[in-house]
């Protein structure tokens, strides 16, 4: 489908350039629902939370949402008192100009962490989005919470419930800091859907454990992370109020939005040149595969050598063998795409010009197959180049 | 002092080239004590161990150690029963050139994983070590156990014992797959110190804590690390078998020994532009200290940062919220050096003229002060530069 965040029913967006970035880019973006939606978020689990993200955790206590306000450039994290009341009159402002309740405005913002926000500016920003706000939005919304991404990250998908279409729109924003274990990432889905408040949290929550969750770029969980669902209800069907077919498939919607925007972030991953899915299969739990996954997937010596395109494989085995997971050496099998490196524990012959042909693409698929059980888990990241380095150097300067 | 290894009486070593490396690069050392010296280790803890280290946990079960024998370039880890044999058999041709037993010689390796030893080259190779075995040898074993190491590491410090001279040698490798948390790293230290194997054992377990234990190039653990201490009683000082002052003076020693060597493969770390000090002050309690030294030291934002000679504080407040440790945002100060970034977890003005000559400097400090509590902890690293991705980019091809 065309369009992100305003392609379900009743959502308008804009995305504004306010000065806080440098040279006109866009940095501050309005979601609004004409509606009041039922609402859900799920927050960083860093300990250091930035100002937005402990506002929003007090706004959205009601289950009520009706517009999103969020800025890139500054994170507003590390910014103690005078931090928090500004995220607060980040909201207000929004209320204001809206005419809705300030308990029903959350506030997001990412960027560089400890500088505080230029108030005026943000001030006259929320005045222009709150003009230019229109149902074709959605695009200039995902481009305003781009930091260091190169492309925005938008989805949308459509579908049925009884006779009545429901549309699920999303949009994201990486590209490093990236490593949202047991957390969220920064991203807004809305959804026209009817659905209890109860069960919009456990079908996000279950959705992000399996999307965002799973991926990695550098390891590095942000302060700022979120993950806000809005479902205004607009579609019309009949309210989803228990675990039956109709909440299987919104939420298998749903899953289809957040995998796609992980994706997205992850092939997006501060200078990434190779997408790589690491698949850990035949674990005694699930929790062990995507233990094991992650300590592959964060490997600098893994990543660094799929940038050099090299079946290093000796580094997964040393991955493997760090996660702290309980494995048998000797039964361990590793996979490039459908080649053969290892066989229990040990290195097989294989064509060094078959693997360079696999490692040449731009999607990587590395299996290990653990032979003890029957769990699998996936986990998608990105590889180390000189380029994320250099990103890096100078991020704040 | 001169000389490392071969500085205490009665050790002789050589360092050559059996044809492992390409380019006649040494690849094979020879550590050799005239006298059985008791002998204490450690070893890796990562769950995939090589061959060697297995073989030599065997041997070195009766405390008892009259030579190591050591080749790079390969790690024969991932190697299965073949591998096992064929560090068996490195122990055996040792033992026989020799005329000592099997059960008293060592084995190491390091290099690329999942490869066989050339063993052919090998058996020559070690008829030739023994025939260079000399009180000189000692540099040339450093450099022969060195893989992306850009300097051999080795260092010798002398302490007086009742009236009698004691002498500790030491060498070490790095360069990358350095974060020996819990477990150790590739080095090996002689001393002629008469002790008991029990008090031997004690201050190398504590040693090592202080120093291997608290570095970190990658946060990648080797598969191959181990530490060993031989000590043949050559001083003649009356041997030390309680924890009293001579000990006290040996163990301080020793710990200078290892520090010196812990530090030097920080220094020479894969790519590493600078030497990064993280002190983390007033924890409640060592261990919150450590876990957030190394959240800091192993932050690819905060070494990319340092590299780039940006003052990015933001980035060790999020490692510092990443650690798992119970903090108190509101309580936490930052410095660069002298320079205070950040106060009671918010930002404070400071001179960026200032912070830029301090970031020009090769070793840098930053201190994380918790005003928690008491206990404090020191780790150091190095930063992260395109250096080092090109390094690892291909290492085995």
């Amino acid at each position: 489908m065309e369009n992100g965040i305003t392609a379900p029913r009743g959502f308008k967006a804009a995305g504004i350039s306010c000065g806080i970035k440098k040279r006109d880019k866009k940095d501050l973006a309005l979601n609004y629902s004409e509606a009041p939606a039922s609402s859900a978020a799920l927050f960083t689990t860093n300990q250091i939370k930035a100002a937005p993200l402990k506002v929003s955790a007090e706004h959205i206590k009601d289950g009520k949402t009706q517009a999103i306000i969020i800025n890139s450039g500054i994170a507003n994290t590390a910014t103690g008192k005078k931090g928090l009341e500004d995220a607060e009159e980040m909201a207000g402002i929004t209320a204001e100009e809206l005419s809705i309740k300030k308990e029903n405005v959350l506030v997001a913002s990412t960027g560089t962490i400890g500088t505080f926000l230029p108030m005026n500016k943000i001030a006259e920003g929320i005045k222009e989005a709150k003009e230019k706000l229109s149902e074709e939005g959605g695009r200039e919304a995902a481009q305003a919470i781009m930091t260091t991404d190169t492309f925005p990250k938008e989805v949308a998908v459509e579908l049925e419930l009884g006779n009545k279409k429901v549309i699920i729109g999303g949009m994201a924003k990486g590209a490093g800091m990236i490593s949202p274990h047991l957390a969220t990432m920064l991203s807004f889905i809305t959804t026209d859907v009817v659905i209890s408040g109860e069960l919009l949290k456990k079908t996000l929550k279950s959705s992000i454990a399996k999307s965002f969750n799973m991926i990695t770029v550098d390891g590095e969980e942000s302060t700022n992370d979120m993950v806000v669902i809005l479902a205004n209800g607009l579609a019309g069907n009949e309210e989803i109020t228990e675990d039956d077919e109709d909440f299987k498939k919104f939420s298998f919607g749903l899953d289809e939005v957040t995998l796609k925007l992980a994706k997205m972030i992850v092939k997006d991953g501060e200078g990434a040149a190779k997408f790589i899915e690491v698949e850990v299969k035949n674990a005694l739990k699930f929790e062990d595969a995507k233990r094991i996954a992650f300590s592959t997937a964060n490997s600098l010596l893994v990543k660094t050598a799929i940038f050099g395109e090299d079946a290093n494989w000796g580094r997964i085995m040393a991955a493997i063998g760090n996660s702290g997971v309980k494995i048998e050496e000797d039964k361990i099998d590793i996979y490039l795409g459908n080649l053969k490196l290892a066989s229990k524990g040990c290195g097989v012959k294989f064509s060094e010009e078959e693997a360079k042909k696999i490692l040449k693409k731009k999607e990587i698929k590395i299996i290990v197959d653990l032979n003890l059980g029957e769990k699998s888990a996936k986990v998608w990241t990105c590889d180390l180049t000189p380029e994320y380095v250099k990103i890096n150097a100078h991020y704040r300067t």
